[in-house]
C-alpha cells in the first residue's frame, strides 16, 4: 500500500468521525518528504552570500519541519563554484544559488537578472521581477536552460573599486588593470582599461604582487576581509557596474514542476524572505564596516565625479548595443529593464533618492 | 482517539517498514489544521494595503494546502478599523494587518514601529528591524500589549501632500488646516498649521467644501482615486512624515507562543515575502500613476524647498523631546532608531542615493 494514500486514508475516515463530534479537532495534513541538494557558487560561511544562502537552505528545512530536507554544498565541496548551472540543469541537483551573470556566457540576458552597469537598485529590480515583466522573460530564458529562477537575496548598491591614484578623469582609466568582470568590465574596456576577471580569493595577492592596478569587489562589509586597502588607499563610490546584484535561486525546471503547488509557494516565500533579509544585512553592516576602514585603515573615499560618470554612461551603452544584437530574447529583455528604468527611476528621483539627500542634510548625516 | 496521534503513529509504522525496504518513500509529515482570524484596518480590495493583507492572507492559507485557514475580514467586516488591536489582543482574532502607529495614543513608541517624521526609508527600516535591535524593541513594546508583531509589507516613501496654493517657505504653512496624523501631524502643528485626522474615505469631501485646505495621503497610487486633484493642484514631494510606512502583521501573543517553531517560521516567511512585494508593487505603480495625474489632470508637481525642510526638521526635534519623555521604553527604541538613521543612513548617503542621482542624470531619467 502507498503509505501517503493510507495516511491521507486515515484523515478521511478521521474528517467523517468529526461529523459527529463537532470538538474533535479538524484532519491532520500530510505531505511527503522531498531530498533537495542544494550547490551554491560562495565558499562555505562567506558572509553575505554564502551565509545568506545558508540561511535560505536552514530556513526551507525549518519551516517544514525537515519535510524539504535540504542538504547544502558550498563552492568546491560537491561542484567547482561555476560547475553549479550544469549540476542543477541536468538534475544532479535540485538547486543553486548563484549570481547569474556568471552564465553570461552561455546567453547574455543572463547578466540582466544579476545586475548590469547604469542597472537596477534593489527596489527598481524587485519591481520589475514582480510587477514589470521580468520574471516572465527570466522564466523564458532560464526555461531554455532547463532552469527556473527566483529572486534570493541582493548586495545592494556596490562600491567603485579600490584604486592606486585618483581617478579625476575618464583619461585616468586609461591603462589601468582592473579586477572587474562582466559588462561592468566591458564598459572599462570601451575607456581604455584592461578588465580582469579572478575570484575574489587570488585579488589580494595580484593587488599587492602589482599584477593589478585596482579592483572592485562588493562594499565595505565583504571588501574588509580581503584588505585591499594595503595595496590601494583610494576607495570609489558609487559603482556604475552593479547597483544592486540580486542573487539567484536556481532550480531544475522538471523537478520545480514536480513539486506540489503549496510546496512551490513554501519555496518562493522562503526566496522572498532570504530576498529581504540579506538586503537588510548588507544595508546594516556596510556603514559600520566603512567607518572602520576610514578609522582604523586611513582608507580614502573618494567620489566618481560627474566627468568619469559621464564616460561611463556613454560606454555602457555601446556595451548594451553589442549586448541587445545577440538575440531577440536579449533584446526583449534590453527593452524591458529600459521601459522599468525610466518608470521607476523617475519615481525613484522624487522619492528615495529626494528624501534622503533632504534628510540626510536637514539632520548632518554625513 | 486522538487523531492527530493516530496518524503519527501511522507514519511512524511506515518508517519503520522503511527499514526493511529502502525504496520504500520516507515517512509523510502530519500536521494539524489551524484556524485563523484576521482583521485588517483597510477596506476590502483597497489598492496597496487592503490588497496585500488579502494577498498575504491568501498566500499563508495556499502555502500550507489550506492547513493554516485564513479567514480574513476587511474594516468594518468583523470590527471597526481602529477596534483590530483590541480584538488581537483579547485573542478574539489572532491576526491583524495594520500601521501600528495607530496605536501611538496607548503608547508613542507604536509610532516608530510604522514611521516617524525624519525616519527610515524601506531599505532603513528593515536593517533596523533584522538587524539593529528593532525586532527586539518591538517585541517589548508589543508584548506587553499581549501581542507579537512582524513586518508585512510598505509603502515606501510618501508624498508630502495635496495644496491649494504653494509653499515657499514655513511661514506658508501657518494658519493651514491640513489633514495629516500621527507625529507627522504634530510637526505640522509646530511650525502653526492646525492639524487634522480623518480617515480616507472622508477627506476628499473635506477638501471640495474647503473644511480642510490641504491633506496628504499616501503617493499617486492610492491618492489618484480618491481625486484630490480636483481641489488642490500642488502635489508637493518628499513627505518628511512618513519616509517608508512599514504595516505590522500583529498576532495574539499567547497563540503565536502556542505555535510549533515550523508554523513559526511558515508565518514569518510570509511575513517577509508581502514585505518584499507591497514594496515592490507600489515603487511599480507609483511612477506610472503619477505620470498619469501630471498628463491627465493637469496636476503641478512641487518640491518642497531646502527652508521649509529646515523648519520641518527643527520643528520634528520638538516632537521627539516629547515621545522620548513618554517612559523608558520610548526612549530606548528612540536611541536605538536614532543609533541605526546615523549609521546606516550615512551608508546610503554613498549607496543608493548617489548612485540614483548620477544614473538619472547621466541618463536623463526624470
Amino acid at each position: 500500500m502507498n503509505r501517503r494514500k493510507f495516511i491521507k486514508g486515515a484523515s478521511v475516515a478521521g474528517g467523517a468521525t468529526a461529523i459527529a463530534a463537532s470538538t474533535f479537532p479538524a484532519p491532520a495534513f500530510a505531505q511527503k518528504r522531498i531530498e533537495i541538494t542544494m550547490v551554491a557558487t560562495w565558499g562555505r560561511d562567506f558572509p553575505g552570500l554564502g551565509t545568506g544562502a545558508q540561511r535560505f537552505a536552514k530556513r526551507l528545512s525549518d519551516m517544514t519541519d525537515g519535510r524539504m530536507n535540504v542538504k547544502y554544498y558550498a563552492a568546491n565541496e560537491r561542484v567547482k563554484a561555476f560547475d553549479s548551472f550544469d549540476e542543477v540543469a541536468s538534475g544532479n541537483a535540485q538547486m543553486y544559488h548563484a549570481a547569474d551573470y556568471y552564465w553570461k556566457g552561455k546567453h547574455p540576458g543572463w547578466a540582466y537578472f544579476t545586475a548590469v552597469p547604469f542597472g537596477f537598485v534593489f527596489s527598481e529590480i524587485n519591481s520589475w521581477i514582480n510587477f514589470g515583466g521580468g520574471q516572465e522573460l527570466w522564466d523564458e530564458l532560464a526555461g531554455s536552460f532547463g532552469l527556473k529562477c527566483l529572486a534570493c537575496g541582493n548586495t545592494g548598491v556596490q562600491m567603485g573599486g579600490w584604486f592606486r591614484k585618483e581617478i579625476n578623469s575618464a583619461d585616468d582609466l586609461k591603462g589601468l588593470k582592473m579586477r572587474i568582470p562582466g559588462l561592468g568590465g566591458d564598459v572599462m574596456a570601451k575607456l581604455g582599461a584592461s578588465p580582469v576577471s579572478l575570484p575574489g580569493g587570488q585579488i589580494y595577492e595580484a593587488l599587492i604582487s602589482g599584477a593589478i592596478d585596482a579592483t572592485e569587489w562588493v562594499g565595505p562589509w565583504n571588501d574588509s576581509f580581503y584588505k585591499f586597502y594595503e595595496a590601494a588607499k583610494y576607495y570609489y563610490y558609487p559603482g556604475m557596474h552593479e547597483p544592486a546584484s540580486m542573487l539567484s535561486l536556481g532550480m531544475n525546471k522538471s523537478w520545480w514542476e514536480g513539486l506540489s503547488n503549496s510546496d512551490q509557494l513554501v519555496i518562493k516565500a522562503a526566496s522572498h524572505a532570504e530576498n529581504d533579509v540579506m538586503m537588510s544585512e548588507y544595508n546594516a553592516k556596510n556603514g559600520f564596516y566603512l567607518e572602520k576602514l576610514i578609522r582604523e585603515q586611513g582608507v580614502l573615499l573618494r567620489r566618481f565625479n560627474d566627468d568619469v560618470y559621464d564616460a561611463f554612461g556613454e560606454a555602457a551603452e555601446d556595451v548594451f548595443s553589442e549586448a541587445r544584437a545577440h538575440s531577440n530574447l536579449a533584446e526583449r529583455i534590453h527593452a524591458s529593464f529600459v521601459k522599468t528604468r525610466q518608470e521607476v527611476g523617475s519615481w525613484m528621483n522624487i522619492s528615495d533618492q529626494e528624501y534622503l539627500r533632504q534628510r540626510n542634510r536637514v539632520l548632518g548625516v554625513t
